[in-house]
């Protein structure tokens, strides 16, 4: 990489961070005002000992382009000779003051963690690269013929087709609509802004019950519900009936029917996310949606659990009215869907490819299931229960004592181990984690899971 | 079409109709209360006769399903069995009160008709099927190899190989940075709504200077500029200072320094969108950013109008903390970026196909504007004036009187011509409209332009 510090170059290792330095500055990557990286970070980024950096950072600030601000770390500067003329953009303050908090630091963590190679991820909520069906894919991608129409803009509901096939499926999840009654988003995620800002009285809110994933969307400002659901005067109840992230649990039908009914009794929508019933390892039961007599259910489900989240294709089934409303909203966020995963998620669901695929990816889930929870065993029975896996990722560990802080998931975070801990997903709680059986190999998910059991139990070797 | 009425069934129109309609019910996607289309939207999408559609709407209101509101429409009755069980979900009372206001009737007419066949579309901000590079494209997509890695979720900022392609890209545009400063988004529109959420201070503002398209998102709450940008106290300036949409328009040299310096002395980021730029006709000015020296210009492009929107990438140039700020909200929103479009498109960017593309673009899009200025002289100079375009897609044609109104383009639609009216740019506009030479053939050109001339003339047939 140019960019990079080369130990074979002419100039010492000093003087090329230095000039790398100063070309971020001079390219106005890093204007004035702006905080550099930590010096643990830019070693680790350039592959330089830790003095190395100490010696360039001093350099540059005994030449005035760097400061020193006590206790918050090393500031570019203001040139003097642009102090008279220019302001420069408070970005900082621009950002603190702005609509969307800023995801939780933990979370920062999390995202940053998950794209460095060397970092084994306990509770990665994705399926592992060789179990997405990407020979599929390349066939379908290496057989498809666009046309022209198809490269233009999206319509507002998205692809005709491919809505035409969701009905399809729905079909056999008992859920009977026509395609005026889909919108396709870009993931299950999208569909859940869509309604946060196109459906939610403002002042009301939507709710969700913890532990859920939710929490670690700030931007969508859900609120755990904490009064029954028939004394909710307004907003819009999330849930995740079907193998719920984080927990794995499935209400049964009875509790379905419950909710269903209390809130009808309020006229509060409920938003069934459905994403990971097609990964069950048993029958689940039916659907929210297939039960809804007054159109208060919003469902959304998407391929980005059992097919691949990089094709970026989620859908929402609701009354027509809603669908056209969250359409003009989508229109408004960023002009509809991507017309190639479209073309090729048509072509997916319409063929038996999907059901084949499905069943396969179910059988090797299951075996990872049963492979961590033997793991989980031998290293975790003792202090930490848990329940068996009817599918989907996740395994919700919870121990006996409160050790899941913020001081536990650093600490693993220096021994190369990425947990996702219980208070991203309900602030309250330091008991639990949510192991994935569905990301780690193997030897990766039993090192991983050693030295949690280490780092918990307190007889961790020595910090390198 | 399954869904749709058939003259050789057994049953009448009027039956097929009725069971059509309880079917939506039934289905839940015309839940008790909802608003039923007009008699002529239905009798248009069902193919049937407007009597047939009254036929059928009175039977199911004689059976109580469907009630005539007074002077508002025909409704879906709640039916009375489940009156003292059930509250139906107050849909539009939610869709009034959202956070997002719903686009203005004028743009939801143009986002629907767009998707209309038969209708001449003269404003329409697109390129034509045909100057889509469609073999290209599918050439890439067909010899395209995806890893599975490639198919996971996306790194924050996008595509590692995309980003450094489009470094290279921007060294031609003057404009240095490196890959940690390109921040990949789904589409120019969602770098705005990333930047409205994540930069801008509560209580302040996105300017733009009009007439300009933001009007037609009313989701980004923007403000055309109206005291001297050195006033300004907070907020941020949207401008497109190369081939203005809608007015075609391009800043010149000195022009853009004044800008840069006036929003440099009151600290006020500029977004510089530059999407059009690579459809100029002749030499453009430097881009602001090539121009920027104190990191206070955030730089937006994309494909989507010169290759194609269905790809929906687009990216961002912007100081480090900027772009992992709004790195940050995209996460948020959509978990990140198409892998399909963004591999396809690293590999478009990275070839000389890219150039020859362009240059054959560039030319075709000459031709059609000359054609078109040719068009407007023989039916509109009498009336009209406008500029010659210097490349783009857009003639910003004003007419003497302020005869472009809602009205105008009513009529234009039941003659089945689509205009983009200068009012949904500049609310106080009623004597421009937006002509695009990239979307009609010239025979549409030339025949949608004479309806115009017939109507704003007052010459026109009486209405069909």
């Amino acid at each position: 990489m140019s960019e990079k510090i080369s130990k074979h170059s002419s100039k010492t290792l000093v003087e090329q961070l230095m000039a790398w330095i100063l070309r971020k500055i001079d390219q106005n990557e890093w204007p004035a005002g702006t905080k550099l990286p930590s010096q643990r970070a830019l070693a680790e980024l350039l592959h330089v000992n830790r003095s190395t950096v100490v010696e360039a950072l001093d350099e540059l600030k005994a030449e005035d382009v760097l400061e020193s601000r006590q206790g918050s770390g090393v500031f570019v500067k203001q040139p003097f000779s642009t102090i008279y003329h220019n302001r420069p953009v408070d970005w900082r303050g621009r950002m603190t003051n702005s609509h969307v908090e800023a995801n939780v630091h933990t979370i920062q963590l999390i995202n940053e963690y998950e794209t460095k190679k060397h970092v084994i991820r306990l509770g990665t909520g994705e399926l592992s690269p060789e179990l997405i069906p990407t020979a599929q894919l390349q066939r379908l991608m290496h057989t498809s013929y666009l046309t022209n129409i198809d490269l233009g803009y999206s319509e507002p509901k998205g692809n005709e087709a491919l809505r035409e096939a969701i009905v399809q499926r729905l079909k056999k999840r008992g859920i009977e609509t026509s395609k005026d009654g889909i919108l396709i988003v870009s993931g299950a995620l999208q569909a859940l802004q869509l309604i946060s800002l196109g459906l939610l009285e403002q002042g009301s809110h939507l709710y969700f019950d913890a532990p859920s994933y939710i929490p670690s969307i700030p931007s969508l400002q859900a609120t755990p519900l904490e009064t029954p659901i028939n004394r909710l005067k307004k907003g819009i109840l999330y849930t995740v009936p079907t193998l719920n992230n984080p927990t794995g649990q499935t209400m049964n039908e009875h509790e379905r029917i419950q909710l269903l009914q209390d809130a009808s009794k309020r006229g509060i929508p409920i938003i069934e996310d459905d994403v990971y019933h097609d990964l069950s390892f048993e029958s689940s039961p039916k659907a929210l949606k297939s039960m809804d007599t007054t159109g208060q259910v919003i469902y959304i489900s998407s391929v980005s659990k059992t097919v691949s989240p990089g094709l970026r294709i989620g859908w929402v089934v609701a009354p027509t009215p809603v669908i056209e409303r969250l359409a003009d909203v989508k229109m408004q966020l960023d002009y509809g869907s991507n017309a190639l995963s479209q073309h090729i998620v048509t072509r997916l669901l319409s063929s038996d490819d999907y059901d084949d695929h499905i069943q396969q990816l179910r059988r090797e889930l299951k075996k990872r299931a049963d492979y961590t929870e033997h793991v989980l065993m031998t290293y975790l029975s003792h202090i930490a229960h848990w329940q068996s896996p009817k599918g989907g990722f996740y395994i919700w560990v919870t121990f006996k004592e409160p050790i899941v802080t913020k001081s536990l998931f650093l600490r693993l975070l220096k021994r190369n181990v990425l947990i996702n801990p219980g208070y991203v997903y309900n602030p309250r709680d330091l008991y639990s984690l949510r192991i994935s059986f569905a990301y780690c190999t193997n030897e990766q998910l039993r090192a991983g899971l050693q030295i949690l059991a280490e780092e918990v139990s307190g007889d961790s070797p020595p910090l390198r």
